[in-house]
């Protein structure tokens, strides 16, 4: 606890005083609303001291409020302190509900529009409106106003893909995408997510660590021309005649004279990614808005066959430093080192380092020794690294960005003897990834449908896992990209042929140890299946690195399991082959022995 | 064809023309809205010849439409004039849309909030409120008041449960219910579902064929008082001391009075299942209505360990029943008699009235020769009976309602020598009819989340089914019963002990046969599974009849599916040897061998 937010509560406080506010409602979210907020937008942290993903904070004259879900109960009560915020559940303790309790007629809730999406405000004011209580959007943000140690922005150029690795140029993506909103009748559509801007322009930035994309947001009109708001000092060498005709680059302050012009104009805009801010001012501009998915989300997602043969190269040289890697771990444990969870992760970026394509690591590395592979989120960053056990295993979860695709992959290794219990289990989550690779599945099926076959295994002795079996993974992009899952959780998005997804099924017992299996899939055409015009589809695994054969009892696998290991472990050595060392070569071969 | 229809259209716009209506609507629904309709309700039949199961007539001044859906598509055009008639689809056609692009502000559109759902009241009238068009209840129907060889309702006793089989009297099962509405902060609950009632009052009826209940409606207090809304003349003698004190029988007329002493009472009311005149009165008279899932349908569907018990003695006496009849079926074929549909399924319906608890089929019996079997919802009355093949299979779907419980079972049968691809294919269909008898699964587990347990086997042979995995059934009363399913759908309802579910993949080829392997389930818990305080549950089956295992290529089987394969015939022999006679006995022998 810092005596710090104490101070920085009250300096908002006297700028709600100023602008008549009753309270100001302060999001974990910024103007970009991604999943990454870069350090010089972390205004919930800075008011707080709060670092967790999501939360959001509701300041009053005399309370304050911090609503964050269940991964962060204990994280908040230890950064925050309970004299200044009370704690409430970001799900189920609806904000607009408790305000609505809170307050009284009359009464003036503050929030900045370009912070929240167009829904929330929907949603949000929809309520506050039956008990009066006014929602109002203010044009100045009091954090802004008050953060007077706000980190610099970061200003690095915006990078330009190689026309190697889209196979397609931006011309042609734009006018595609165009034909999509004329076919909706609609004259243009904002794109609020810079990852969609970013794949149509067939650019890429360095704004956020491991996500590598140029913030910014743009419009796009049904004749395939379209304008990106974005810092112009970001913009590379090349990009007007890397983007082609047609598009035009604007200063992100500018954004509300492309609104203005989008008067009379039918405008596809989704209202769960836009911000209210540019809704707002849409609409009273005279734009006629479309409620409509964002979309470039299913395009960008089913990749084309250049961009999944770039993220097939990712993945060879991302299998080539992970086996690197896995060969030099075995001879540490092999001479008796207990090397450190800091170490271990350190040694296999040196690894991925020294592949060509290599840009960043693709997320945080987690590196987890023991009873730490327990925690699904572990980072051995906070607090002291563990060492190996003498027996048990270690659980590396990584990836990387690549400038042709993007990569991540959970292998589980044995140290020392590992004990029957955790061979079974392994033998168990490894069934249930063998399940879910093996599954042929006709057009139009979710991954939620599949979800089951992965956890089955598991289920059948009573043992389940508390995440989703896979997320999917944009091309040098996102390694979290929507739309489709494979989830317990219902999704009615159906895959189809170019979709990338984490196929990673895993088991976790609580202070003893953790166990996860993880390739990255694509989905394709399964030839030769499929009857009366009826495609079927099936998986084909970018990922080529063994699992570890040491945590297997075979006695446990079906015939067909058996084989499905055989054959990947055959693939991976033929693949592999012919880009490891000699060294790297003979471990692989007794690592990718038939069982 | 019939030119009494065209007069018939003629009278109700004579009727439209007093009442000052510019369009009427005719939905298949009657009065108590529930799946199955009288005869003497079968009011859009009566206008217009369609004798399908769902549909909608909107009647204007110079033309009219008849909505249907993909089943129908060919039945509506054969039995409708396509003079008089116009046809639209009842999804994707919306009724609502439609009338607002035919009509004109200011002109009025007539419907019978009886038989409508309040929903469907509230989202029709938002769309024409939007064109000013006005959407009017009226107090008499035009079609009853032109019905005049309308056939009589005939009126038969409530039945009254025995203690037996519900373990639990209706004070108590009201008192539980009560106890659920005073939770909800609630005075009182309207149950439109005479389903609800019948359950909450152990009574049954005979209103309708094979769905033994009593039609009517009612209202359930917070103290667990009921009223009952019923013909009157259809209670049972002694039905006051079989409910116990606090119900009170009143006419169907009189439920107007029910609802205006509702209040200024919070009641809690399902807009889906409550048609739009005792909402729309309710909320005229002065009660709170608070939309909330009809709160018996999952105590209902959860059935009790003695309801269950009345579940397996209905599934031994069916048993009878069908092994019975597939000894005779195979003495028939082997004498090289090709019988038909209708001598079958006659014959199955005698074995059935032979049981002591016996007392209607719970639906017309599906009997279906080689490629008839090939449609799901083939009917062998329409047409002429086809004759067994010389070689392939015959299907057979059937039940029966019980007084103690209800059942439904599918059995596919071998005649003569079957080829290779129907005993491949019947095996697909068993292994994942296993697959789902097999699993265990955590609490929570919805049925969709299993659906593709049953049909991963055929879809890696790139097979698949058009219909659902499983439904509901109901305790001596709808084969049909919600909420839960197993189906592709998506479905938040979790599975939970007690509920019973069909489990019936099948394979169906156009022109050539139809494959379908069906037991009903019971969900219990999985003794002995879960850990840190979780439940695992599994399925249970009620069904006690062997599958055909000329039909299974055993090679095919997992060891783990040939075991469950025996081990399941071995409880059939168990249980059903001492209640079959000898003949039939040394026929399940064989039936039941190891294989």
């Amino acid at each position: 606890m810092n005596s710090a937010y104490t101070t920085r509560l009250q300096t908002i406080r006297r700028e709600m005083d100023r602008l008549g506010l009753d309270a100001f409602i302060v999001p974990s979210e910024d103007e970009y609303l991604g999943e990454y907020i870069p350090d010089y937008n972390r205004r919930l942290e800075w008011l707080s001291g709060f670092t967790g993903s999501a939360g959001m904070i509701i300041v009053m004259k005399a309370k304050a409020a911090l609503f964050v879900d269940g991964r962060y109960t204990v994280q908040s009560r230890q950064q925050v302190s309970a004299t200044d915020y009370q704690f409430l559940h970001l799900h189920e303790d609806p904000q607009a509900k408790w305000l609505s309790n809170e307050l009284t007629a009359g009464q003036v809730v503050g929030f900045d529009p370009r912070m929240h999406t167009y829904q929330w405000y929907l949603d949000t004011k929809s309520i506050l409106d039956d008990f009066n209580i006014e929602l109002k959007g203010l044009s100045e943000n009091p954090i802004d106003l008050s953060w007077h140690d706000r980190p610099a922005i970061e200003v690095k150029p915006s990078i330009l893909m190689d026309h190697k690795w889209t196979g397609i140029t931006s011309s042609e993506k734009r006018a595609n995408m165009g034909n999509l909103i004329a076919d909706k009748n609609a004259d243009a559509a904002i794109l609020f997510s810079a990852e969609s801007c970013n794949w149509l322009l067939n650019i890429r930035g360095q704004d956020i660590p491991s996500l590598p994309i140029a913030l910014g947001f743009g419009i796009l009109y049904a004749n395939g021309d379209m304008i990106f708001h974005i810092n112009k000092n970001k913009l590379a060498v090349g990009i007007n005649e890397h983007v082609g005709t047609g598009v035009t680059f604007l200063a992100e302050e500018d954004f509300e004279g492309s609104l203005k012009s989008l008067k009379n104009l039918r405008v596809l805009a989704d209202f769960n990614t836009c911000n209210a801010y540019s809704m707002i001012h849409a609409v009273e501009y005279g734009a006629n808005l479309i409620q409509q998915p964002d979309p470039v989300l299913l395009p960008k997602a089913a990749k084309s066959e250049i961009e999944i043969a770039g993220m097939r190269e990712a993945h060879i040289q991302d299998a080539v430093a992970e086996i690197g890697f896995l060969h030099w771990f075995d001879q540490q444990v092999e001479q008796g080192l207990r090397l450190d969870e800091a170490t271990l992760s350190e040694k296999l970026f040196d690894f991925r380092q020294q592949q060509p394509n290599f840009v960043e690591v693709s997320f945080n590395t987690i590196s987890a020794a023991g009873s730490n592979a327990a925690m699904c989120h572990y980072n051995h960053l906070n607090g002291t690294p563990a060492v190996l056990p003498e027996n048990g295993v270690y659980l590396v979860d990584s990836g990387g960005q690549y400038d042709c695709g993007t990569t991540d992959i959970t292998r589980t290794l044995a140290v020392g003897n590992p004990d029957d219990d955790i061979k079974k289990n392994f033998t168990l989550v490894l069934k249930g990834h063998i399940a879910l690779d093996l599954i042929t599945f006709p057009e139009g099926t979710t991954g939620s449908q599949l979800d089951i076959l992965a956890r089955a295994p598991l289920w059948h002795s009573g043992l389940d896992y508390d995440h989703g079996t896979g997320h999917g993974v944009g091309h040098f992009m996102s390694v979290h990209e929507g739309p489709q899952r494979i989830s317990k959780k219902g999704n009615d998005i159906a895959l189809v042929p170019g979709m990338v997804l984490s196929n990673e099924p895993g088991y976790y017992k609580d202070g003893a140890y953790g166990i996860r299996c993880e390739n990255l899939v694509v989905v394709q055409e399964a030839e030769g299946l499929g009857q009366d015009g009826k495609t079927f589809l099936q998986f084909d695994a970018l990922t080529y690195v063994p699992f570890d054969l040491r945590l297997v009892l075979t006695d446990l696998l079906t015939e067909q399991e058996r084989q499905w290991l055989n054959n990947y472990h055959l693939k991976v050595l033929t693949l592999m082959s012919p880009r490891v060392n000699q060294a790297d070569l003979d471990w692989l071969k007794q690592a990718t022995r038939a069982v």
